[in-house]
């Protein structure tokens, strides 16, 4: 059997420090994961460890991609999530055994689901994640479309309700504050406190509301909607703004309601944006989109 | 003297037909205009007749590039200014005697600010046109950005106020809504028809109100600063999406007021967005940008 360039996919998130051994095709070879290390010493040297056994095991690794919660500028970190402002994370693998590309987690995703997932062939992707806030990965010409400061892509940040909720960031009516998984949740809740559901005994958790919507309790429904409604605002400002051919959604939110979002969101989008031929796509990675971008991004190199 | 490279700009408005002889360096060695005729068939024949006018004066001349104040797609054209759904230009120019390139009149304007006005050196830019409505240009990585389908950059439909005014769009709250020309020129009449000017017998124009602005009163200023907020709530969602280096504007109002909004826009920007080096900058070429960019786009083929 022929030997095959693979690469390492590293995925430095807020809870696990997770990697795979991948190759051109897009099939994994390898996994693991650990518990993230706090320390930035730990976690340099857990990231030296795993490429060591990766390349025992693959001596055809051509490289490794690194992705991070966070802005990606110059090889310096900034991460909320990690709690990490201006870290040098490249410097600290300079003499790792193979070269090394750090990149923003969500444009990992972008290029995971653009080289091995559901946006192959695209060449303009915004991959949405819909979670705790609403992050992006942006993919223009088929690359990651970064921006001049490693800041572009922060859509969650974009006002679509000039005298809306006050947002952590100081704006009113940032998107997220109407559209991600926190505001279904505190929908939910209102809904919950004002008696939409008399009979429960605790507040419903967003599964169990969707779980509701699919068997036709109709104030569960209206729910899900209504939060596909904003998503359907935002998502057809990135459309009047950056006309993809694919916005990929990803998150819990996206995944859990898929099936019941869909065609009332590609509704809302064909009527609001300018292009007609946006489609609107679920993530085929799931979970490991991120994993398979830092490989892919690797294997680009 | 050597004969420089130069290119024909061909700048087709809704009512001018303009073209301008550039040389490399963005000199003008030639310019001319003529009311736009109004059929098809006019207007080809008066680009032939321009471009062998051009020609016969700039034997040198390389290609010609063509805006359009519209979407194009292929060489086709769907412009509401024009009143042309899906015309076929650029086949109707292919006899033409120079290699010709179409492009939208907003792109033309970014291009020409990027290789011959206050964009140079820049990478990615946003040219943002507030008129009658608002209109951008987009630079990426140097080059026009166009997206799939020839429709990114349409801005002024970006909703940022979900229940704000309804637009001729058919969304509610869009951007041009409150930050335009017109939606300046809206509060004007408001502010006059309600006394706030009681010894002014006539509605003032935005240039009056301007000047009346510059000259301490209060309500004027007002005026331009709040039309200068809805801009910086906008521009603030650029700089997060796109993250550009600079955003260039022209059109009436920013031409207008500058000197009153820049600070004040620029604390905005610097409030709001998460770039803290995105630069806010007047139009060097003003009415020239559009006809300067087509013979850039010719100069770079």
């Amino acid at each position: 059997m022929a030997e095959e360039r693979c690469a390492i996919g590293i995925d430095l998130g807020g809870t696990n420090l997770r990697w795979a051994v991948v190759d051109a095709t897009g099939e994994r070879r390898y996994q693991d994961r650990i518990d993230r290390p706090h320390s930035l010493a730990e976690i340099v040297g857990a990231i030296h460890q795993g490429v060591r056994a990766c390349r025992e095991r693959f001596p055809n690794v051509v490289g490794a991609g690194i992705a991070v919660p966070g802005i990606v500028q110059n090889g310096i970190v900034t991460s909320h999530n990690l709690g990490w402002q201006d870290v040098p994370l490249a410097p600290a693998l300079a003499d790792l055994e193979v070269p090394a590309t750090l990149l923003n987690d969500m444009a990992a995703g972008a290029v995971g689901e653009l080289d091995f997932g559901r946006a192959r062939g695209c060449r303009n992707v915004i991959f949405v994640t819909i979670s705790t806030g609403i992050g992006a990965g942006i993919i223009l010409g088929g690359d990651v479309y970064r921006g001049a400061n490693g800041l572009a892509g922060e859509v969650g940040h974009m006002v679509v309700d000039l005298n809306g909720l006050l947002c952590g960031c100081g704006r009113r009516g940032c998107w997220e504050m109407i559209a991600s998984g926190t505001a279904h949740r505190r929908r939910i809740r209102e809904a919950y406190t004002s008696g939409t559901w008399p009979n429960l005994d605790h507040e419903p958790t967003p599964a169990e509301v969707t779980e509701r919507a699919r068997e036709g309790d109709r104030a569960a429904r209206a729910l899900v909607l209504r939060t596909a409604r904003y998503l359907g605002i935002g998502v057809s400002n990135l459309a009047n703004l950056y006309d993809p051919q694919a916005v990929i959604f990803t998150g819990g939110f996206a995944r859990n309601t898929w099936d019941i979002i869909h065609d009332y969101l590609l509704n809302e989008v064909r009527e609001q944006a300018f292009s007609q031929n946006v489609r609107l796509l679920l993530t085929e990675l799931g979970d490991d989109a991120g994993v398979m971008g830092a490989a892919a991004i690797a294997l680009r190199q």
